[in-house]
């Protein structure tokens, strides 16, 4: 898949993206230096506003956990398009850290992460989608969200 | 407020820096990498030397955990002191990362390490001192210090 | 201690290094951008290809921890090996997370990480092996692994 499809690759999946969070606090969402997107921290925004809330393994379970970093992502999407324009304008994922909300006991933050992954491998492809990544569990998120996730970008 | 004006705006707040800490362990509280300054994560070093200790919602409160996080960025501010000499030397915040040591109930990330984030945007004000941000609970930092921050600043 | 010695430095130290490991998700183990290397988070993955498993303060004590961590750091090691090739292709450490698996009451994070640590200044040197850091407590890790590091390092 070629970078120049982002956008239609978007469109042929049929997807919907929730309004571009404002900061929560003292940070811009999306920071540009040079030829790289910075994006801060992003909680799973829905098309009402509204945040899923809720800790994995105890409020949540996986597959709706991994629905919650899909949500996470296309929060993520709706920032860059806000900021940058169109998605063929990234062309790389660099970095990804997806930070996720679960009981002490849960081993698989690599399965619940994918739901973001999986969707920018979607829209830039396998090779340019994908970066490097760590997937682990945190102590407690802002507002009990289930998935947080910062990332940077490499632009065109 | 122009960049020239950090030492400025730093005098007229009155600020007393803390001693730069040394390292912990086997790392550099600082390193330059071409104009980019990365410091590791500090944690609240007093004028004495000691730390701030406690967990967020436990042995601390929200207000004494963002007072903590001013802390941390004092110290930080120490460090970039030391290495680089004048704050003015940088040019703008790109990256923090805000480590919150917390109960697994507390939902208010943002708001505590907000008390590093509007130091950083008193001194270098609101556009260069602020940058992309992700503010969340871990399950311990060293010490039992009740944040810890990471940042990436461009140098002029 | 010369850069160009890392390989004969890695030699004299007699390592055994692990199979470099194979994405647990969607995302890439080492991705190059310019003159940086990333490296995903890697977890202590052993010669037989098991992953040492624990959470330190209830499965394993801190010198357990700490030979988790250089583990760790032999399979990063591998990794940049797989994609690399010599370890003189290395130029230096610019930064690394260090992620440690253990119970709320842990205080010793950076003790723990100095097993990754120590590796790295043995191979390139205490100057260009040993980078800014942070050494931090998480709530839980993929497959209850007790370390997981993640990093960014500077070719040649």
């Amino acid at each position: 898949m070629n970078n120049n499809n982002a956008d239609e690759q978007f469109a042929l999946l049929g997807l919907s993206l929730p309004p571009a969070p404002g900061p929560l606090g003292v940070y811009k969402p999306c920071l540009i230096e040079g030829k790289f997107l910075y994006l801060s921290g992003h909680g799973p925004v829905q098309d009402d506003k509204t945040l899923i809330i809720g800790r994995i393994g105890k409020d949540l379970d996986i597959e709706q956990g991994k629905l919650a970093a899909r949500q996470v992502g296309l929060t993520m999407l709706s920032t860059i398009r806000t900021h940058v324009g169109e998605l063929h304008k990234i062309k790389r994922v660099i970095k990804i850290l997806g930070m996720v909300n679960c009981v002490p006991e849960f081993e698989r933050h690599p399965y619940v992460i994918n739901g973001c992954s999986e969707l920018f491998a979607a829209i830039w492809g396998e090779e340019n989608g994908v970066g490097v990544r760590s997937a682990v569990g945190f102590g407690s998120l802002p507002d009990n969200i289930p998935v947080e996730i910062e990332a940077i970008f490499e632009l065109q």
